[in-house]
């Protein structure tokens, strides 16, 4: 992993680009848990305690798309003391492309606009490869980032693509918490996975998400194994998430990961 | 209204027992808003700014079964700058008792305990009589703890049984903010008035409570008409309701009431 890029956000966050291999990220470090340059500054000379680390997730649609909706929720866990990062996913933005996974999207699209069912079929070509290939992935570059000195553990995984969040959760014991958005279509495979899944929970739900089955997100929020999950539901469309709830979610890692 | 006894809490919390008309009640006010006697002890010397005013609903137990539970969540409420009151329920307590009611609780006992379905006429009888004496009594109580120069308006409603909550938000103007339970059985007709509620709602689910239907509380729900409505989903039974459950709630007042 190498830096590409830093800035300065106001409100004191660093934000820095890098790539991993040929997967492009971001890294977002509250002020307190600033890079070794910046330490050394400081009256006291020592180096700040490293800030537990929240992987943002986030649908496939290319970080540069993203990245205001990435930002924001950056900046927001920021001020309560998380460092926060992201990578590419698999066949998004400048990444290569995924022709398989193109289809399946054609596919969607079409059963959508005719009004006619997604199939299984559909959401598993969909997710499934996806989900296979992206974790691996995002499990590297938590190796690179907890090898930062500003970085420490526990870490938390927080929203996106809700079956990567649960792979996640299941195969890598880093993660200690998660904070999953019901906003995506789930294979029925995920289902048997999310049994699995014994870490912390709070899931965000959308109650009128136009792009997701309520009562299916229900169905999954019972499936998981945790002894703790919360569910919080509002009113409003897939991207009408109010404010407060990401303050919820928010508290809900300052319980688990500090 | 009169007082029947005063005296302070922990935590800067005055608790006083009140009788209004024949319902005995009690009223909790956070140390900032104290009687008129604590007032002129002060060094200005003048009234502290009064206080919103949560109700605080419960099952109809008796308040004196109740105490602990209520005494906790007023403290609670109190640590965040709210007053909080109630008042016994018709037929609890050493309130007069209410025979049809008392038959009704009876047959809900024998029908759960014979694992027989909860017909509507045994919830209609439980319920609806209930509501149609509670709601005008909390509303005489509203209009004498309004008069108190220590209790400010707005005011929510918090707890207790739901079909009082939904009646009240519609009824009632001066509540421009509710927390409800999905903790108790509700009459089909209930449903239609929470089509009417407006007010901003907070509604807690005990996701295994093994006193409540699941799929008809998630109904309930969606049925209330209030465009700013959440749940918050949580595991465990009827009484598990997790400390940060009551943090969340306290902050959904704290966002509508101050």
């Amino acid at each position: 992993m190498y830096f590409t890029s830093e800035r300065r956000l106001d409100g004191d966050v660093l934000e820095r680009e890098f790539i991993l291999g040929e997967i492009p990220g971001i890294l977002w470090t509250p002020g307190s848990a600033s890079t070794s340059k910046s330490a050394t500054a400081t009256d006291s000379g020592s180096a700040p305690a490293p800030a537990p680390l929240i992987l943002l997730g986030h649908p496939p649609l290319g970080l540069r798309k993203m990245y205001p909706r990435l930002v924001d929720r950056a900046r927001h866990f920021a001020a309560e003391g998380f460092a926060t990062a992201t990578i590419e996913l698999p066949g998004s933005g400048d990444r290569p492309r995924r022709p398989a996974a193109e289809r399946a999207c054609a596919d969607l699209r079409r059963a959508m606009e005719a009004g006619e069912p997604v199939t299984d079929q559909i959401v598993d070509a969909l997710v499934l490869p996806l989900v296979d290939e992206a974790v691996p992935e995002w499990r590297t570059a938590l190796d690179a980032l907890l090898s930062l000195p500003e970085i420490g553990g526990p870490v938390g995984y927080s929203g996106g693509v809700i079956s990567i969040g649960i792979r996640l959760a299941v195969v890598e014991p880093r993660i200690v918490a998660a904070g999953l958005f019901a906003g995506s279509l789930v294979p029925r495979a995920m289902f048997e996975e999310a049994r699995q899944v014994t870490v912390p929970l709070h899931v965000l739900l959308q109650w009128d998400d136009e792009r997701n089955d309520r009562q299916a997100a229900l169905d999954l929020f019972d499936a998981f194994g945790s002894r703790e999950k919360t569910l919080h539901a509002n009113m409003g469309g897939h991207t009408g998430v109010p404010r407060f709830a990401g303050d919820d979610a928010a508290r809900f890692f300052g319980r688990h990961l500090k």
